[in-house]
């Protein structure tokens, strides 16, 4: 398998799936709705949705039903991204090689933004409703997108980060703590939501969390390595900006090499425990080993 | 029927259900959730969830399915007056006599509050699911919370209202649009979840919905009449705000005296279209009457 190019070919599909869900820039509220597809529109991986739909896959999903709720979790993403990049929080100017969204449209309409997004993110994800009326996962979906995404997941994760930031109070502990909602917990959400609605058992979807913690993680220390050796030409965002920014990562406490040893052997660990399941989906395992060798 | 006995009442009725789904303040993320709930806990009327509970009532519902989306409708109401309230906002130190989230917290951390309130308020609503699994308008009434939150509502609201303090081209057209979304949505919301979740027909939620819409605009007008007419002692926070801001309300437009009349008219219309209902509750009657005279 060729996996660059089937990644591509994948973000592609999920690219098209998730920007047909975009409100459509009219109206007195137009700018709001231009800075929102401004901020979505900005690249990415795509990730979390291709997560989704794969797991979806993976348990023999086959409808559109998924199709709203990856738009939804890549807006969630795309929102924290919008409201991290604001003065008052990292103050950053650039994200993947693009000005951010309150450098173009304001601080004002960055904020208001990034709530129309977290919103628009349930009324999208609602959207489901109309494909699948009587499919029970919908309504346990909403609730795995909400609970991760809040404060016992992403936010909360972010609210700590932010907090450590000011005090210089940082432990392992904590920043695996941190770690371990502010990113894990969207993809988990991700791959749980794919689970969920194409009617994975209450153990497949433990598994399918247990795995997507695992990635997150590994996803996650794999940005910290990635801060210290890449180049802002191949990341599209300055590098060092960690160290820049007195902030603790995972390369602070483990050092370059023994992070880089984390990352292979959490990556291993969740496909070694995707393995137990008796459905397959070959891209998905695939997709899950690229991630420790990825270079942005 | 002492309707200032009434409403305080039921506002004590609201409050004990409303706070019970606040989270508890501990963990690592213990500084997000006590700016959450000093948010949230910082008065009020309580006007969204007592309409809500007041409408589930007049078609009948019995049951404590409505009691997560009376906390979830607050919610978002907090978060949106804490976003507002921010430095890049409308920048204003003190609400309801105590000082704002983001005095108290800062900037960053009042900014991530509002988001988890909001992600928070979908996470409640959804344990609807826990208590009437089978009701067939949790699904609807999460899609009214969605939307009437959304850039078709609230939030698309206050974006056309930023957007016009800085280019001063407002207009009356824009000024009842913004009214309409900005504070009539969320009223609308309210009633018509009640409306839905206890099971009213598509026409009964319809003239909910109309007389919800005139409640909100008389609701905001009254709120431009006493940033003229009140007191900061009564009001609870600075009067003639709007003018300092040159904020053109819906008193520069029509006067003090035309306003008063539209909402009286407003509010009387609301109530007649309500009582072609064949339902009745008296108190919800009684309390849109009194929306025309209350000081505060």
């Amino acid at each position: 398998m060729d996996i660059k190019a089937e990644i591509g070919r994948h973000t592609d599909e999920a690219e098209q799936i998730i920007t047909s869900y975009l409100p459509e820039e009219k109206g007195y509220q137009k700018t709001v709705i231009e800075a929102m597809n401004y901020s979505f529109l900005a690249g990415g991986k795509r990730l979390r949705p291709i997560l989704m739909l794969e797991t979806y896959r993976l348990f023999g999903g086959k409808s559109k039903v998924i199709e709203p709720f990856m738009a939804a979790i890549e807006m969630i993403h795309t929102y924290s991204l919008v409201h991290d990049d604001l003065p008052a929080m990292d103050n950053d100017e650039y994200r993947r090689g693009k000005k951010t969204t309150h450098v173009v449209y304001g601080e004002a309409m960055a904020i208001l933004a990034g709530d129309a997004l977290l919103t628009y993110a349930f009324e999208t994800a609602a959207k489901a409703l109309d494909i699948e009326p009587q499919n029970p996962g919908i309504g346990k979906a909403i609730r795995i997108l909400s609970a991760k995404a809040g404060i016992y997941g992403m936010v909360g994760g972010q609210t700590v980060d932010v907090e450590s930031e000011n005090t210089c109070d940082m432990t392992k502990e904590k920043l695996d703590f941190i770690y371990r909602l502010k990113t894990s917990a969207l993809i988990e959400a991700s791959m749980m939501i794919g689970a969920v609605l194409a009617g994975a058992t209450g153990s497949e979807q433990k598994i399918v969390e247990a795995v997507a913690s695992k990635v997150g993680l590994a996803f996650q220390i794999q940005d910290d390595i990635l801060d210290v050796t890449s180049t802002m030409e191949v990341l599209g965002k300055p590098i060092g900006s960690d160290e820049k920014n007195h902030k603790s990562t995972y390369v602070t406490y483990e050092g370059i090499e023994k992070s880089k040893q984390d990352v292979a052997d959490l990556s291993e660990k969740a496909i070694a425990q995707m393995e137990t399941l008796v459905v397959k989906n070959e891209f998905l395992t695939e997709l899950l080993r690229y991630l420790i060798s990825r270079e942005k």
